[in-house]
């Protein structure tokens, strides 16, 4: 059961003037099933995107990041995102590439665009060969129902072993226009994105200019996907990618600064003080964390959903150390998992982390409002039935103090169940 | 049920001269369970030892590196080792110290010696007050009752998790005089040690000059107990001790060089050829080996025993980088759990591990005797069912050549089942 995620309401999305979506059932894996998704853009999109960093990145992402490359330096148009799941057509070397092309190009023809105008995208079990002519097959399916409305059905064409279709949508008034920013996810195992995850799409119908778009989206995953963390597994095929369809103009220029993140975010669409461009980044990094946080909800297995913020470390990737220890400890996912206070657990994930001058006796620990550690060892004050309390909800912040700075981060995660266990144990069969 | 681990054999263990065993109840946190062990030394024993690199390591592993400072640079002798299990007095600050103090006082006075020559060790729940005056109350009885044929109760007190006790013994002819080596080790969960395991005691009668015994106990730690892992947890009270009671002089001096790791173990102690260091650490090596995959065959939940060879790295940190992002992963271990060949999630934890530079065109990936990917693509001569008669198999060894170099290590760890989901959100009940 995913924590506090709400069922898909379709009507709550905004459709994006310029962006058609269509889906299809190629029985990639299982027959009878939504397996299919094809993203058709307008003329005029801007389209910038991040990647995986697992060196053995997918054969779709290495065709996406070249596709890109020619239409950031080119301004060769972007035309259609194709997605597939149930094969991630990974680890599968020329053959893999070849496939990535051979879809690129079926699409291209039913287009009659160049195959570099098309993205392709897969999830699903690596080192399976594609089974292309499938896809290629029910590609004009796809596109002849393809429509602006059809955002919360491609959200429930891409999942894999999620349990509930991810889709966040925004409509603000931004210099007098309204603007609409509607994206999905999925995500639920091999969650520890690094650039991006295991696929978010967002798309806005205001106009970026293209580096601008370029730039925002790197900070977009730096605040949200590339913040979440799951099972610690770096997938193969992350990605993460954002669509601008330029149909409200807002005057943004390449030169637009970005906004600190550190602004608040719960102002977001409301400062009517700031720019045009610090309200839109506001609900891009709203959006994309929501699908972000999404995703952890409905992690493989989760009963808890953990929020890890850490302060007072001398840099943000120092906080970033600690953050993930923790969030990757199973010890710790365990225990929130049992609801069972052995916070201990806590501060020999922060002990282990890697900072290798931290002074223990500066740190302190919270769950929620009460502090369990104070200078390294057990606040005095603490009480185990005040920690028992805590570990009982489905929503849970650990903050952590390390008396070394002023740099933070936030880092979102999900507990260790048996649930996980028998998804993983079962993944394939 | 632990990996090919076979029940204690109390006769199978030598006596070291020079070192007696003793074993009390002292009721730390379960009534009626031996959870107290002292080790009595004989003046003149060399003993060394290395710790946990955990920032928040416990007050026994301060007090400890404190006394064998004073050991190994004053030649004050040590005369006792004091082991509690049921509480890590770590996460505890400076009421945690003054415990471990007052253990190591109290323990003292008993055989009317300085507290600097006592070593304290403590295993169990972290942030949690140690209960000393209890301990010390123990004392008395376990001094009582020590002998040197105790090391199989030893290896039960020193418990927590294990569901089986772990000892490992060898006697060898080393210019014509018989040497023994006795150890015994402690993990189940929180085990990826970092300089050394939770907890591992070793002893032999040889004579080891102090400075060569500290040099080699780094060695055989880094080719033992560094080199296996459970959940990636490193705890806050790893601590390996080699003892050398000096009963059997061997003309070992602080000049006599150690022998390179990757000599054949299988040849230990039949070397003829060997000068009798080389044939000691050989036979150290090898009961230190035994010793920590005996943590990994009895890990928390453990159903298979996995040997990860990384081949083929620019530098065995490379190697290591490698060989612990594939033992780390969730979804690698829940896969063997499975007896799933899901095998693309090692290529995924190879592509993550953090060689930036790594050309995945050059990686194969073997299970025994079957190659699974080839140039970084699944094997074209790869069949299913061979990938599953091995994943069947309880000991399974994964090897990994990344053709990068000559450098290579070796990685001890077992797969994630539900029991380690469910022992981990009991343990404290």
């Amino acid at each position: 059961m995913p924590v506090n995620l709400s069922p898909l309401d379709a009507a709550t999305l905004a459709p994006i003037a310029g962006v058609r979506l269509g889906i299809a059932q190629a029985g990639v894996r299982k027959a009878n099933r939504d397996d299919l998704t094809v993203l058709l853009l307008d003329p005029g999109a801007s389209v910038a995107g991040v990647f995986t960093q697992n060196r053995f990145c997918a054969a779709p992402v290495q065709v996406c990041i070249e596709h890109l490359a020619h239409h950031a330096e080119q301004a060769l148009a972007i035309r259609a995102l194709v997605i597939n799941t149930g094969n991630a057509n990974a680890g599968t070397g020329l053959p893999g590439l070849l496939a990535a092309r051979e879809t690129c190009a079926a699409l291209a023809a039913e287009l009659h665009c160049d195959p570099r105008a098309i993205l392709p995208f897969s999830t699903g079990v690596i080192l399976e060969p594609l089974p292309v002519e499938r896809v290629v097959a029910a590609l004009p399916g796809a596109i002849a129902g393809a429509e602006p409305g059809r955002w919360a059905d491609a959200a429930r064409a891409i999942m894999t072993t999620d349990t509930m279709p991810k889709a966040v949508s925004r409509t603000v008034t931004i210099q007098g226009q309204r603007v609409s920013v509607t994206g999905i996810s999925k995500g639920a195992g091999m969650i520890r994105p690094n650039m991006a995850t295991m696929l978010g799409f967002m798309a806005t119908d205001a106009a970026i200019p293209q580096a601008l778009l370029a730039r925002w989206t790197r900070e977009i995953a730096q605040h949200s996907f590339n913040r979440i963390t799951i099972d610690g597994d770096t997938s193969t095929n992350d990605s993460f990618v954002l669509i601008a369809s330029g149909a409200v103009p807002l005057g943004l220029t390449n030169q637009t600064p970005a906004s600190h993140p550190a602004m608040d975010l719960a102002d977001a669409g409301g400062a009517q003080s700031a720019g045009a461009g610090e309200q839109l980044l506001a609900v891009l990094i709203e959006v994309a964390r929501e699908l972000a946080q999404a995703i952890v909800r409905d992690g493989e297995g989760a009963t808890k959903f953990i929020t890890i913020d850490v302060e007072g470390a001398g840099t943000e990737a120092e906080a970033a150390l600690v953050a993930y220890a923790i969030a990757h400890s199973p010890l710790v996912k365990t225990a929130f998992f049992a609801s069972d206070p052995n916070l201990g657990r806590i501060l020999a994930a922060i002990g282990y982390a890697g900072i290798n001058d931290l002074d223990v006796g500066r740190v302190d620990v919270w769950l929620d409002e009460v502090r369990v550690a104070r200078s390294g060892g057990r606040d005095p004050q603490y009480r185990e039935e005040d920690g028992q309390r805590i570990m009982r909800q489905a929503e849970i912040t650990i903050r952590v103090v390390l008396g070394r700075g002023q740099a933070c981060t936030t880092v979102w995660t999900c507990d260790l169940s048996h649930d996980y266990v028998s998804i993983n144990a079962d993944y394939r069969s």
